[in-house]
C-alpha cells in the first residue's frame, strides 16, 4: 500500500534542504509517496503557510502531513489527528486551519522521543532532523502513542481564524493572502454573498479604507477586458479580487490582513 | 504497470495549487508517475507553454500529459492523441505544437463528461478539478470515449507554427524564446543551416531590424571567451544565439517574435 | 527493489530541460526513485554545486547521483565511486567535496561508451542524454566497468577544500556559501570553536577585513531579537552568521569566498 507523506516549508528551493527531507524520509519508508506542497512560503509566515496547507489538504490524500514554518525555531513538535490526516509541525498555530478544515483535533501528542529522531539533532533543522524520520516511521506502521506524550487538544496553539461577518447590507472581511498574480483574496465566502443575495452579473461596492469601488462580480477574472477589476470566487470557494493581466493588490493597496466590506450596489 | 501522467502549467510554485493536482491524481490513480514538465510558464503566456510542451514531449515516456495555460479561460477542454500520448489541455492551441512533434492528432474529445470531473467543477482552476481527475481516471484504464464526445480533428485550434524560410543566400525566421541564461532560440533549424552550406567554424551574418553582426559558428556557448557572441545548434537541434557568462537577449535586443535573418558571410 | 537516482543541476525551473531528464530515466527504468537535489545552482557555479552536494549526500540514500553543472562544456564525463554511492558528473571538481564526505574514491570510469548515451548527443545538455540514460542503465544493473574505461583516481579534479585554519587564540576560514535568507555558512567547524573552548553563550569577535565586531554565540539564529547579528552552528555543523529576520551577507558585506577570522572575546 501506498502511504502518502507531504511536506510545506519555508526552505525554498535553491539548497538542498528539500532533498535531504526526502532523503530521510525514503531511507525509512522506501514505499512513501512525497507530495510537496509549497516550499516558498515567506520565511517565517506562519500565517500564509497556514493558509496554503488548509486551502490544499482537501485535495490530499489520507497521510501524514508535514509543515515546518517556525520563525521562534523553539516551540514545541507536536502531531494532530484530524479526519483522515495527521499532521505534524511546531505548536504556533501553523497547523491549525488544516486541522479544522479537517474536522477538528482527534488527538494530539507532543514528539519528544529522540529514538525517532534523526541523531544529532540540529537546533535550526526540524524538518529534516525530526518531522521527516518521524512522519516515515509513521508511514512504515509506527504508532503515534510511541513518538511522545498526549497532550490536550485544547491547549494547542490556533490561529485566530481570518473574520468575516455578515450583517443586513454588507460582509466584512480581510485579505486572507495575494497570490504570484496578484489575486487578492478574502476570508469572505461565496455563502456570504448569497445571504445579501448578490448574483453573478450584479455590482459589487468594495470599500476599503476611506475609499470605494464599483466592481462587477463575474464567473471568472477573465470576464472582464484586461486592465479591469472583477470580483469572482476563487477555487477554494472564496472571494476574490482581481484585475484581468493585472496585478490587483497593488493597485488596490490591498495587502494581506487589509480589512474590506463588500455590498451590493444599489 | 506504471502509467506516467505530465504537467505543464502556468500556476507558479508559490501556492498549493500544483500539490493539490497531484493529490487528486493520487486519489484516484496511486500509482502513477507524476513528471511535471514546467509550473513556470509566463502567466497565460500560451505560445511559450506550446514551445516548452513540444521541446520535452520527445524525451517524455508514453503517457497522459496535462497542460493547463488558459488566459480566456473559457475554452473548451479537450484530449487528443497523438503519436504514445494522449494529451488534455484546451483547446487553444497550447498543445498543438506538442501534438505536431508527437506525428499528429489521431483523434480528438472533448471532455464533457462531468461524471469525471472533481465536483464541485470551479471555474477558474480547471488544472486540478478537469484535467487532473480526467488524467487519472485514463491511467487507470478509463477510456476516451467515456470522457466526451469526439471531435473533428481539424477543428482544433493551432498555433500558427515559427516561419522559416530558407532562399539561395540566407535563412530567415524568429525568436523562439529566450531561456533564463538568456540564450536566443530561433525557429531555424540544423538543417536549414546544412542548405547554406554553412558549417562549424564558418561565420554567420546575423541580420537584425537594421542591424547586421558577424557572429562564429560553434559547437556550444561555450567555445567563445566569456562576454562573446556565439551561434550554436541547441539541444533541441536549432539555432541558438549565446553570449558565454551573458544575456544575448538583452544584449542584442531579441526578445521572443522577433525577426533575424541568417547568411553565411562572404 | 527502489533504486534512487538524484539529480543537481543549474538548468533552473522555467524549461521543460529538468522534466527531459527524469522522461529519460522513467523510460528506461520505471521502478526508480528520483530525488531533485536542487536545480537553482547559480549558472556555472562549479563551487556553490559542489558546496550543496557535499552537504545534502549524508541524507540521501545509497544510489546514483547526478550532478551537471560545467560552464567549460568541454571536461570529460566521469562516474565515481565512493561510500555506497556512485557519482556522475563532469570532471571539474563538482563532485569532489560530495566524494569526500562519502569516504574517498574507490573507483572511477570516464563515460565513453555511447552505448549508454541518448542518440544525438547534444553537445550541450549532457544531463540529459548522457548522464541521464547512464545513471538508469546502472539502475536496473548495468554495470559501470561497461560504460568505459577505468581511470586513475589520484587523476580526478578536486576542488581546493575550503581552507580553515586554527591557531592559539583563532580561527581562521572563508564564507562557504550564503543561503536564501542571506545567512553566512564559513569553513569553521564546531570542532574548530571546541578548540578554543568557545561556548553557548560567549561573545565571538569577527574579524572581516580591516572591520571586528562582537557577535554572541547563540543556539540558534532566533536566539536573538530580530535584527541583531548572531552566530550559531548550523544545520551541517558549521558556524554560520545570521541576523535574525535580516539579510547578513548583505550587511556585513560577506560574499561566498570572503576570509573571517573568529576568536573568543577577551
Amino acid at each position: 500500500m501506498t502511504s502518502v507523506i507531504s511536506l510545506l516549508t519555508d526552505y525554498g528551493l535553491e539548497d538542498g534542504y528539500i532533498a535531504a527531507c526526502h532523503g530521510v524520509i525514503v531511507g525509512i519508508s522506501p514505499e512513501s509517496r512525497i507530495i510537496d506542497v509549497c516550499h516558498l512560503v515567506p520565511l517565517g509566515d506562519v500565517r500564509r503557510g497556514a493558509a496554503i496547507l488548509a486551502q490544499t489538504i482537501t485535495y490530499l490524500p489520507p497521510g501524514v502531513h508535514v509543515a515546518a514554518v517556525d520563525p521562534s525555531g523553539s516551540r514545541r513538535a507536536v502531531a494532530v489527528e484530524a479526519g483522515d490526516h495527521v499532521f505534524l509541525g511546531p505548536d504556533n498555530g501553523l497547523l491549525s486551519w488544516a486541522i479544522h478544515a479537517s474536522g477538528g483535533a482527534r488527538a494530539a501528542y507532543e514528539l519528544s522521543n529522540e529514538e525517532f529522531f534523526l541523531p544529532p539533532l540540529s537546533t535550526t533543522f526540524h524538518g529534516r532532523d525530526l518531522f521527516a524520520p518521524v512522519a516515515a516511521y509513521l508511514a512504515i506502521g509506527r504508532h503515534l502513542d510511541e513518538m511522545g506524550e498526549e497532550i490536550p487538544i485544547n491547549r494547542l496553539i490556533s490561529l485566530p481564524a481570518p473574520t468575516s461577518t455578515v450583517q443586513d447590507d454588507y460582509a466584512e472581511g480581510e485579505v486572507l493572502s495575494v497570490n504570484r498574480h496578484g489575486n487578492v483574496q478574502l476570508s469572505i465566502g461565496a455563502a456570504d454573498l448569497m445571504t445579501l443575495r448578490v448574483s453573478l452579473g450584479d455590482t459589487l461596492v468594495v470599500w476599503m479604507g476611506g475609499r470605494r469601488l464599483a466592481v462587477p462580480f463575474k464567473e471568472s477574472f477573465t470576464a472582464v477586458p484586461p486592465g479591469e477589476i472583477v470580483a469572482f470566487i476563487d477555487s477554494v470557494g472564496l472571494v476574490a479580487l482581481a484585475i484581468n493581466s493585472g496585478d490587483a493588490s497593488q493597485r488596490l493597496g490591498l495587502p494581506p490582513g487589509a480589512r474590506v466590506r463588500l455590498s451590493p450596489a444599489p
